[in-house]
């Protein structure tokens, strides 16, 4: 079936036969991480010797930290409703991302993952079953999950869960932001409290990162969904955007996109949608440009330049690339490594500066956040989450 | 913690440390199985790429088992309430021997397991929670949890899924003891149809044995729990039990299990109890001992050899050990080979057979079954499993 997929649209070498060709059988395994080659190997590693180590966990529950792999190990849990730009797929198609997801936890924070593709979408379908499958987990990566639903799961998850529970379609998006919007600010010598930005998206990572702004301290932050400004006592607001529009919008911004950029400091595009060259020439003059959208940003990079003073985009073909990676596999190594309850504000905050730190002596226009290939920002970023964790009094070791 | 537990009960260079210097931080891990390297790599396995991948299985959801790891991936779930022999310990203190199955799993199968273990334990909740999960799975291995639970929830999850269901307690042991009893038949010159067998223990195993030796079409069995023979009519009997003495127990046997014994061919003892020599000394001529509970035998096989032509244990220290590990790697590897949607009883007793001819041609009463270590094995039951569904018209490549 592969192969009528492939011949009927690419020949046999471009890069889509490259991608069908990488992802056969998969892209991950499972592997023993100690030595099964003979009967006294057997007797260490199953029974009977296993049974000690079952009954010293029963009688000291945390132990089962030291003698199993759950402590390093997290859920990369979906229901397939909200997978890259291509909506509700379902779980099974959504398995690729999540294999790819965890295979960059491993890769890049040493963090055994493992795609949990779920076939419910009800919030208390899927909370009741990410509970009862918490035992065997460090902590739960929610992941392209729709919004407003994913909001209630994770609150809800936190609430019950003495485990990290982290949705990073939210905030693994809005450290990052916010690490490139404090480099932008200090390389171009502006301060945080005096930013106007502008969110295009009121989904998972518009709201979050909205919230996160205003805890780094922004000026004023307006978030604007497909009908325009979120503003208090706009008729047709989900409880999620009421709740930010009582937090945001400090002037009372109302109308259109365009009409909240004219004279703002910051664009933030996570929405897939694009914005017209007129509405951004309206920006205050250096002004910062991120337009995230995958694979078309909202505004050209080129275009963007035109207006602006510092432009990234998610694109790894442009500078200044926002990209999760830079954030979930150090945030849940730091918090693992300590076995945080949960990952804090404050955890999230200490992840983006020292995600910004990593670039703080080599800053420039182009290069306000780290490549994701750079080999200093994971250990940066964990050990800055295990220390906040430590003084908020999180860490249980 | 770990420290106190080891030096307050042991020394620095025994066995028991060994255990728990092995299990320090778990058993297994999660690695890729393609390149990470640079953001080529990342833009095949992850975005941009991916998304190719997850609109083809979108389209055509069999892909999935193509292009993802599912196809080879099982999941190891259990709740906790019947781990080895030491009962209910929970969710967590299990997961160890979870562990243990997954890397037996793919050390023996080269199948991926993953274990999940559950913190709830009612039927519908276990059911429900494993058919949500589904879509991450090839299948699903059911692991100590507790009789009578155990058949239903089997039972009900194989009705609801497409993908192979098999509770390893049940039918893992039933396979490997029905290969045994084959080949001690063999080695002896008996027909299985002429052999009266009593079982002890009618749990997960007990009850599974009966109905395998039953296929098998053994002479007659008796099960017996700790209120002795099960036969028809008795007052005490659960759903299963009832629906056990009306397959077995031909002759009506009542009383003791000693009584039951008395004149039998084949002893097989899953029970965890003790069966006294003048009990066993009243079995037929050329009888089989197949005294299984670990680490303490029924019956002391330097005892049982008073009495029996043939005896076998649980304990790899002993010959002829009956171990799970004999067959469930290569049932599910053989099932997930040719993308079975269950595993019948015709698949069951294929594996029983490709096992029991493993060590055909070298038969002797202390080999009626190979050593777990033999490598001829998981090949032998892989290919006998897959012909079965082949030939059954399950499977679906």
């Amino acid at each position: 079936m592969a192969a009528e997929i492939i011949t009927d649209t690419q020949s046999t070498d471009d890069p889509v036969d490259a991608v069908f060709a990488l992802h056969r059988g998969g892209k991950m395994e499972v592997r023993a991480t100690v030595p099964v080659r003979d009967a006294d190997d057997l007797s260490l590693a199953y029974t009977p010797g296993v049974a000690r180590v079952c009954t010293a966990i029963a009688e000291q529950p945390a132990l089962v930290n030291d003698y199993t792999w759950k402590a390093n190990t997290v859920a990369v849990v979906t229901d397939g409703t909200a997978v890259l730009g291509l909506g509700d797929i379902g779980p099974e198609a959504s398995l690729p991302v999540m294999e790819g997801k965890a295979i960059l936890f491993k890769q890049f924070g040493g963090v055994d993952a493992v795609p949990i593709a779920l076939a419910c979408t009800g919030v208390d379908e899927i909370v009741e079953t990410v509970v009862r499958l918490a035992p065997s987990f460090g902590g739960v990566n929610l992941e392209d999950i729709s919004a407003p639903r994913c909001f209630e799961i994770e609150k809800q998850l936190q609430e019950r869960l003495d485990i990290p529970v982290f949705h990073d379609d939210q905030h693994g998006t809005a450290i990052v932001t916010t690490a490139a919007l404090w480099n932008a600010a200090k390389v171009t010598d502006r301060r945080i409290g005096d930013l106007r930005a502008v969110i295009s998206g009121a989904g998972a990572a518009g709201i979050a990162i909205a919230k996160m702004l205003l805890a780094a301290g922004i000026g004023d932050v307006a978030v604007c969904d497909r009908r325009g400004v979120v503003y208090e006592g706009r008729g047709d607001l989900t409880d999620v955007k009421a709740e930010i529009a009582a937090l945001t919008n400090r002037t009372g911004l109302k109308g259109s996109l365009a009409d909240a950029l004219n004279g703002a400091d910051v664009f933030i595009g996570v929405s897939g949608g694009t914005v017209p060259e007129e509405a951004v020439a309206t920006m205050a003059p250096g002004c910062f440009i991120f337009a995230m959208a995958n694979p078309t940003p909202e505004i050209h990079p080129e275009v963007a330049h035109r207006h602006a003073a510092v432009v990234a985009t998610g694109r790894s073909d442009f500078p200044n690339q926002i990209n999760n990676v830079l954030a979930f596999p150090g945030i849940f190594a730091g918090a693992l490594s300590v076995r945080a309850s949960r990952i804090s504000e404050g955890m999230k905050l200490a992840a983006a500066k020292a995600l910004a730190g990593v670039v703080a002596e080599e800053l420039t226009p182009q290069k306000v956040i780290p490549s994701p290939f750079d080999e200093r920002v994971a250990p940066a970023v964990t050990r800055a989450v295990a220390e906040a964790a430590k003084a908020e009094g999180l860490a249980r070791v």
